[in-house]
């Protein structure tokens, strides 16, 4: 009955569903509190209370028909524009409303400039390890996705790699800054680096290689680190944003496209793209989260639950010997394994009742990811349990 | 840049602007009162109050990261459970949570089950007058879109054609009851013959050919007419339902599909389906929206005003003497042209500030569609207008 493209996705899908089951099983029998889940992404800090507080002011103050109502393809014109100058303010960038499409969440609008670029066959880079839906948003349109190596040093991208890998059929360059699962920011000096090859390689190939910048964790650094601006450095830049951790809000599907004036015949890009919006099926950005965001432009969550979060693990884990670059952006340590096959001991963990995701689900084996988006209680209560796991590998002995 | 699918649609994009800024030029001379708008199927009609003060004791009552937060892509638990009961005590059915995908309105879960059972080459039927819409969907998965010609009689679905149409490669069969762009609801008879013809198709081919209903204006029904529920007559049938229509809210995307049990490998394909409403980047249906779903599950809009609008304008065409099959649902009157063009009937129309759409935007030349989710005043202005343009035509004398 099901398509051949999607068989896959079924088994595979299973395989994520007996872990979670697994979890449910562990938590039935030890107790909730007792099972110390770091697998999911899901943002744990609450919205900022003004988010919720526009929703309702909105609804008192402005037409219903309106808020609830079709608008353009691409999103509210007053919202767009009050996005563009909220990053003008803040980046030092000249993007007008036409720079900006709203879309469901930076995952739909992955999909929205894909659809919008990609031939079959087309084929696009991205740098291990990398977030596991990259794959099937370039299989959607039927591109290749060609995967760059790991630096495990520094987990900055591998840019020797990716030099040698570019080829005329390279459409696009996903990176994703902060990383997920790393934590890592690319630093101005890897992005100009980028910026240089692709410069070359486009003059080279005479082709246009679109550089998409897919920041869903753009707001969430530590330590005052920058987090630069992605269109400062290459003109095909197309950034993939998502209010989905910035606000807490990721099962509200709420985002946006920057297609700037730079990118290699952006006017038509930026019609394509709202077109794919329309006929993806999104139709446009849901419009109550449109209005509530013009509202709250420049808002952001709590940091600091994240931030005491990211050090009390890190620290507890380095105690007990365990090796990971010290993140400075997003909410995930990406730990090494004490034995290559991290497999196993991600089973081992769950020995302890922790949960952890494999680095393979990354392109990136050796290394489990570890989601510190969770109370501190937990990271507290599971602690002990890691150090149990590092003795039982004769670690910091 | 773009990709070679998407450009014939940025071609056509530009006639549809072109169309709108028309109408805009038309109100910056005659202002907005002067310019009597047909063209947009956006309702007029505001949510019900309910809706809206749902919403605000949402973020009262509620844990605003449950709210707000990820939960399993087919949607939360409780509100498709609320739905299928709702369904169950209004139709007669047997569904349960596992039979209910909530996605992005309809467009969202029409892409959602065309990408879940497409393969390349796979025909998708629909019947003229259709919404245009369904060849992008269908085009997204490489499938062919295979048009039976329209029954301009009764605007029922040609079901001698369909019978000849369907072979081996027929995945799917698209209908829309009531309809977009006649108003016609299928009768009973219509789907019962519809179902015999697709049971005995199936048999004969050794294949399962799916049922898709789109449903989007099934609450949009006047006269007491009976809208039969589709399930109860064919197994093979997935349902796409949006409350855009229903509770005034196409702006939000909020609807669901209905995959039951009786589907040929139901699981599996409910299974496929959450999967690709992630791939395809809507990954949920926004989660707010979810949560007043369930509270307001069996609202609807006030339809005396459509109801009122319906009478008004058909009474009115009629009496001018046009011609046109009277409408038992949605919000659109499907009126025969005067003459054979169709588009020079429509232009004659905007040199009376009146917009209204060609028939051939929906496969069938000859007519035109108006829609009239307007205010009366709107109609009341338009109805010497629509006069006017019959007496050109030297109707009615």
């Amino acid at each position: 009955m099901i398509s051949e493209k999607i068989k896959p996705l079924v088994n595979h899908n299973s395989a994520i569903r007996a872990m979670f089951e697994e979890g449910r099983r562990l938590a039935a029998i030890y107790g909730e509190e007792h099972v110390f889940d770091f697998s999911l992404g899901n943002p744990n800090v609450p919205a900022p209370q003004s988010v919720n507080m526009a929703i309702c002011d909105i609804l008192k103050e402005e037409n219903s028909v309106f808020v609830h109502g079709y608008m353009s393809n691409a999103g509210f014109e007053d919202v767009r524009a009050a996005i563009a100058k909220s990053l003008n303010r803040r980046f030092n960038t000249k993007f007008h409303q036409n720079n900006i499409l709203m879309t469901a969440g930076a995952a739909s609008g992955l999909n929205v400039i894909l659809k919008t670029l990609l031939n079959p066959g087309d084929e696009v880079i991205v740098f291990a390890p990398y977030f596991v839906e990259y794959g099937n948003y370039v299989s959607n349109y039927d591109g290749r996705l060609i995967v760059i190596s790991p630096d495990t040093e520094t987990f900055q991208p591998n840019l020797d790699e990716l030099e040698k890998k570019i080829n005329a059929k390279t459409k696009a360059v996903i990176i994703n800054t902060p990383n997920n699962p790393t934590g890592v920011v690319y630093s101005a000096k890897t992005l100009a680096r980028l910026a240089d090859i692709l410069r070359a390689k486009e003059e080279e190939l005479k082709t246009a290689i679109v550089l998409i910048s897919d920041e869903p964790y753009r707001e969430l650094a530590y330590d005052g680190v920058e987090v630069p601006y992605v269109t400062r450095f290459y003109d095909d830049t197309v950034v993939a944003y998502s209010y989905s951790k910035t606000l807490s809000l990721p099962g509200e599907r709420i985002g946006y496209l920057v297609i700037p004036d730079e990118l290699e015949e952006s006017g038509q890009v930026f019609t394509a793209a709202t077109i794919a919006n329309r006929v993806l099926g999104s139709v446009n950005a849901p419009s109550l989260m449109q209005r509530a965001i013009l509202r709250c432009v420049d808002e952001k969550v709590d940091l600091e639950a994240y931030d005491r979060n990211r050090n009390l693990l890190y620290n507890g884990l380095i105690r007990a010997g365990f090796e990971c670059v010290k993140p400075e952006g997003a909410f995930y340590l990406f730990v090494k394994a004490p034995e290559a096959d991290e497999k196993r001991f991600c089973g081992i963990c769950k020995q302890h009742n922790i949960l952890v995701v494999p680095g393979s689900s990354f392109a990136c084996p050796g290394y489990v990811r570890i989601a510190y988006c969770v109370s501190s209680e937990q990271i507290q209560r599971a602690l002990p349990e890691f150090e149990k796991v590092a003795k039982a590998y004769g670690m910091n002995q």
